[in-house]
């Protein structure tokens, strides 16, 4: 069977249409025939990640997660991406209820971290991947240590991802920025952007060395497990 | 059951991701559960649909499409979007195979131009639509005229689509601009994007009354179909 990626976007809707924005754009290839087939499942509808995360009385999104995986399964998908890091909260059960390998975000930006030699790293993320320890865990494991923002600028991260972003409003880079900055000053050698939604003004804004794109990483995964090349031109 | 947008792209690949880009940005909601649900079978592969309208024996792309849009359908798709209108050139034999609605784009592009009271229309497509008079067609059945670009201008639209978009290079706008210019001074009240790879270019430019984006059009059907407004602030 031919090999096609399957993509369980819709967290954040905007984040799916810039991720495969970002899997086309880093693809090294000159036609439209050569690039990577993919079934998408776009569904905003998934309930709050977040919520649920931190309150286990909210809507579980796990169901819908599974459901969106069978289809694309179904659909002839043979590997799935989600670009949304707070659902991998849930990676094991839908490894488990998904009958086709799920990409895990979180180990390819610790891989990728470990192999630059980071000691440090900040993460930018929601409450609920931060309450989790989604990132923190994965990159102690390979010796990395991991910094959140403060409470003050955790607020912000949590505006910027939910007021601006999720709301269809342009983010104030200087907020985005700020915080970056803080991590930086409080010892992070690079800040992670763990939510997708910050790839989403990330595109917008200059690139920064000290700035590691999670969802970038996904999406060269992605072309890397579609034996593509990656385009060496493209930030 | 609830209704899910089916979206066949990949014609082009990086047209998609701005076509999904942009129902997500002009639909005017809040948060990510009010956006609408959609299914993309994202299939760069299918044949080019200019190399079949003007020489029948290369491959027919309609198959592939075809198959793609039943795929839709099995997955909860209830109508479907073709953001390519070459490949509108086959409209009829996919309504015809599938077992859903497909939005006819070349109609909502037509409609919206004769309630815009628009006389005669430049178009920019490929030299299959230019061949097929896809367009063309459509317009006089409304009672507006159709002008095409001059031979040496017609092969900058192709060079435009194919050795930029389509080769993931950023196009020349100088020589975008020229060819829209050109079909004003030759007496177009408008200029359709006829080509979906034309809203690549035109979504880092600055807007233009006298430009008719057609992806646009098609966006903007889909939302209302939908039932969902449109956001007024987005050009």
């Amino acid at each position: 069977m031919d090999s096609k990626l399957g993509i369980i976007g819709g967290m954040g809707p905007m984040t799916t249409a810039v991720f495969i924005r970002m899997i086309v754009s880093m693809t090294d290839v000159e036609r439209d025939q050569d690039h990577i087939p993919m079934v998408i499942e776009h569904c905003p509808g998934v309930p709050d990640r977040t919520s649920y995360i931190l309150d286990k009385k909210s809507p579980n999104p796990s169901e819908a997660i599974i459901e969106a995986g069978k289809s694309l399964a179904a659909a002839g998908a043979t590997e799935i991406a989600i670009p949304c890091f707070t659902a991998h909260y849930f990676h094991d059960i839908l490894e488990e209820h998904i009958p086709i390998p799920v990409i895990n975000g979180i180990e390819v930006v610790a891989d990728q971290l470990r192999k630059d030699g980071v000691n440090t790293a900040g993460v930018m993320a929601t409450d609920g991947t931060v309450a989790a320890d989604i990132f923190k865990t994965a990159l102690e494991k390979k010796g990395i240590r991991c910094i959140y923002p403060d409470e003050a600028d955790q607020r912000g991260v949590m505006s910027l991802i939910f007021d601006y972003v999720k709301a269809n409003r342009i983010a104030p880079r200087e907020l985005f920025f700020e915080i970056c900055d803080h991590l930086r000053s409080a010892g992070a050698d690079t800040v992670i952007l763990g939510c997708t939604e910050f790839s989403v003004i990330a595109e917008s804004l200059e690139y920064r060395e000290d700035i590691t794109d999670a969802m970038r990483l996904l999406a060269a995964r992605c072309i890397a497990d579609f034996d593509k090349r990656i385009k060496t031109d493209d930030k």
